[in-house]
């Protein structure tokens, strides 16, 4: 089992209410990477600059992360500044230097070209679709994607989700990109693009999972203390597209069962700055938090009728 | 088994960007008791003037809402003007006439203050102190709130709190009541004030129900369409007691399978403007949709372990 992952590696410097962080490893590769990485072997391609901390590569190495795709190219790695108010919904952007992400162009390793399962991160989709040329024949790939290439590269975006098997989008994007105000409809309408599965990220209020015809919730950890949600988005995916590629299913059920892990694993990095939560997890606190999720939502059965 | 209900009756001018209705009967106690029929007998209080339809009257009486307690005085019934946005969420409101209801205190049928379970709807937190002198030694009692309360009647408000087994409020007012961010702590809060258990309604995102120590999450039903969610609050509120009152238990389990079942409710009423989409419900058609909320969060359990 294998499962590849395209995307951005980034110092984040990242302030909320509760403390700050300055260059702490983050990016959608390695936020993913490191929570799938719990799940399932897992193939990296991103870049980085010349500042990339060989520690860091070594802890990647450590736990089962291929790096071999993960290019070192001369100048700055990726950087990103942001500041979360109380409400830790969407921060404000304070600056971005793309440095080498600038020029990224994906260049798989030969034999990531046959991974098993494929995510394609949030980056400009015309990359998404140099990956999707590059791979032969997976048996699932995601892919994640944002407002900026709704407004800017909507062609490329479209040809994208008519390419893959599940698109993963945030509940305020999902409606903007099918124009429709009920989330319902705006994942039909994301399916009629081509994608078979949406799911939904609602933040903390969990994800919606449109899984062919079939509609599944899974809601997210209530948490006496979220510190910094940054890379939530990418954990969860990396909990979902880890847990299908363990099973090596992605029926509607694989994919309902997986979007509750995705939950899971987003439920621990809110928990800390950067990727700190997620470096010194195990399957005891992971199948803990599953635990606590199946009592959240195991309610005793409504039976109105047998009365 | 007898459900108490002391609240509002009005008649509602609601616009929606789906259409509009003039005047059509509202108010929480209406709401509540409609919704609460389905599964219980319900007592009603409240107040209405000279032009309330004795058709309404009738159809209630059908319901066995018990109306002794529904008193008609000279003048005209409260009315209620208001409209959403396509968010559907928070509506503006243009135009309030309390009406008769302006100097209601609410008056029980002495045959009404021995109910086993008491719902004291979003009223002025005086009259639901007020109502909780009326009765004696019920079962359950559960209070709804608003902003309005929590900032000009903060002391009764919180005597209210002290004296309840539920508090129900909107995840915003929770916040505001227990000056509290996160909503794991602000339930904590409003339980230090008094009520064991605190309900926090989250629109069409569900409830997050905290029952004694336990947390545990009722999903909002995803609707391909939603007209008008006025009452959605005072239908889950009826649909949760009558769920307590119909078992004649009380506990952590009962109430969060009480939870589930006011999503239930709600999930009806928002369908159609007014109170039209409870008139003509069945147990058939009240259990289907309780087992679509069963498949809604009936993932397969998450074994890492055992592999």
């Amino acid at each position: 089992m294998s499962l590849l992952v395209v995307g951005s590696v980034a110092f984040d410097s990242v302030e909320t209410p509760f403390g700050q962080v300055d260059e702490a490893i983050g990016g959608s590769a390695m936020f993913f990477s490191s929570s799938a990485s719990y799940l399932s072997d897992v193939q990296l391609v991103a870049v980085v600059g010349e500042d990339f901390p060989d520690e860091e590569l070594q802890h990647l190495e450590s736990r089962n992360i291929d790096c071999r795709g993960l290019i070192q190219k001369p100048g700055e790695t990726f950087r990103w500044e942001g500041r979360y108010g109380y409400d830790l919904q969407d921060p404000e952007t304070l600056d971005t230097q793309l440095n080498v992400f600038g020029d990224f162009h994906p260049e798989l390793p030969d034999d990531y070209r046959d991974a098993q399962t494929v995510f394609l991160a949030n980056i400009d989709p015309e990359l998404q679709l140099e990956v999707l040329d590059q791979v032969e024949d997976p048996e699932f790939v995601a892919a994640d994607t944002m407002d900026f290439w709704i407004d800017g590269k909507r062609g490329a975006l479209e040809e994208v989700l008519s390419r893959v098997d599940l698109a993963m989008i945030n509940e305020s994007e999902a409606r903007k990109l099918a124009d429709e105000a009920n989330v319902v409809q705006a994942a039909r309408g994301i399916q009629e693009l081509g994608a078979d599965h949406v799911v939904i990220k609602r933040g903390e209020y969990g994800a919606l999972c449109f899984a062919g015809d079939e509609i599944s919730f899974a809601p997210a950890y209530p948490l006496e203390s979220v510190f910094d949600p940054t890379g939530a988005g990418d954990t969860f995916a990396g909990g979902l597209l880890g847990m299908l590629t363990r099973r090596g299913e992605y029926g509607p059920q694989a994919i309902q069962q997986a979007t509750v892990m995705g939950c899971v694993m987003a439920s621990f990095v809110v928990q800390d700055f950067s990727l700190d939560a997620l470096r010194d997890l195990d399957f005891e606190k992971i199948q803990r938090r599953c635990d606590q999720f199946e009592r959240l939502v195991n309610f005793e059965p409504l039976e109105l009728l047998d009365e």
